[in-house]
């Protein structure tokens, strides 16, 4: 499995469903492609100037909207993810 | 809901209204479209650099005026919302 | 009224006098177009890293000068202002 | 009279004088123009990031050398001034 | 050997594996190129502004993820490595 | 004379020997144009954050080879000074 | 001799050796050249924003590999050298 370091996560994007107008496939607006996804990971956590760990606000399992160019994304045995930094999340879909 | 991160708020962006002279639908001049709107979630706060959180000064509730290019438009279900940092909002109208 | 957030003060701009020659009404040169206002209001204060609020030196009615290109404008209930931090007000008129 | 905000000092700027042969006036080259003058008045000082307040070195009656873009130009009562930060004071001529 | 200086840590870069079909010897796509390895030696850690020395996360024989353009390259006994600082590494492979 | 302010030094600038080969005075090449000279007055020195004051380590009199582009020049009195940061010092020569 | 300023070090440039082949002088390609020296002078060390002193790691007679566009060319007597931060040294051959 892939271990983000420090203030980072890894998140896995969600699918973009393409959608069907009387059996016909329509590939999504590439404006509109989705920046929603799930935290799959998490990095140890920030560090202070002074090397103090501050642990993420994020967890596993949390459904995150974030900046459009937000993150690097990897490929790990065939899966697509993105690595971002926590502060580029804007906020958690509850 | 959308939970905002951090030192982010959620802001609701108040509607243009359309004007009507004797019937005719006019746009407005997309120099003065609004920059105002309502405060619809707050996060939990800023950090410091030692990891303590400060809470926001703004509230569910506040109408507020925000910098012209502030903040990311998300959509939730329909709405369309801006995701912004409290630091980008210059006043709250009271 | 508009209370301007943190660090940030409300200018209400002094307006340009028009001049007249002879009855013809000048507009003035757009390059010594005022940059005089009077303070209308003012936030809270800075904030320290620490989350500890610090009060800003103006206070209301203060006559400044600011920086040309300092502020945003904001309409409110027909008048013009200018939102500025306060580090960009360059010197009170005493 | 104009107070300058924080760590900044007004400063009078010194008159070119020009220069006469035979009765010719002489433009000085722009490119030496004068970059001393007088501080005419001091802020209250710099402010650390917890909010205390440092005087300045500089006092009213210190003639100045200045970086040659330093400062922003305002008029009072007729006079042309210089606003600048006192750290764009390059030395004082003793 | 090499021994990185600081915050750096030293990487020997996976190499591309050339894929063969039918005999044919295809050259990998330089948008693919891998952007992995394996850390061989790491540098004593970072300092704080107080000259403390923080030991780093990552130690030898970790393999990792790190950012396309992290690191410099730097040859030793006809060996590639990259040195990079460990903040530009994104994840660890577990 | 003048006094630098803060962590400012003043450098008498090494006078170009201009060569003479058979009499023939050459000009030198511009890009080896001497950045060596003399410190010939310090400031009080440089400002913590908290407003404590740190004095400089060059000392009047030390030789000193210094950047390209460090300094701004100032005429006193006749004589091309330039008034630089003491960080823009690469070396003393002793 | 040369005393480098604060955290700064003076490097011996490794000499680029020509190679021959079949009595043929070959110059080398210039993105090969050498990053390589020995530190023949070091500084007293960084400053932390109080004011103490932090000696450096590096110390003379080190081998370092540096970054490619790290330092500033100096003459002295006749020989060139590098004068660079501490911090523009990626790695230690050892």
């Amino acid at each position: 499995m892939l271990k983000p370091l420090g203030d980072r996560i890894l998140v896995q994007v969600d699918e973009e469903k393409e959608q069907t107008i009387g059996g016909i496939v329509l590939a999504n607006n590439a404006k509109e492609k989705p920046q929603t996804g799930s935290v799959v990971a998490v990095g140890a956590g920030s560090q202070t100037p002074e090397g103090k760990t501050i642990a993420l606000t994020l967890k596993v399992g949390d459904k995150v909207i974030y900046d459009k160019y937000a993150g690097s994304e990897v490929k790990y045995e065939g899966t697509k993810y993105l690595v971002m930094h926590e502060k580029d999340v804007m906020a958690i879909v509850e």
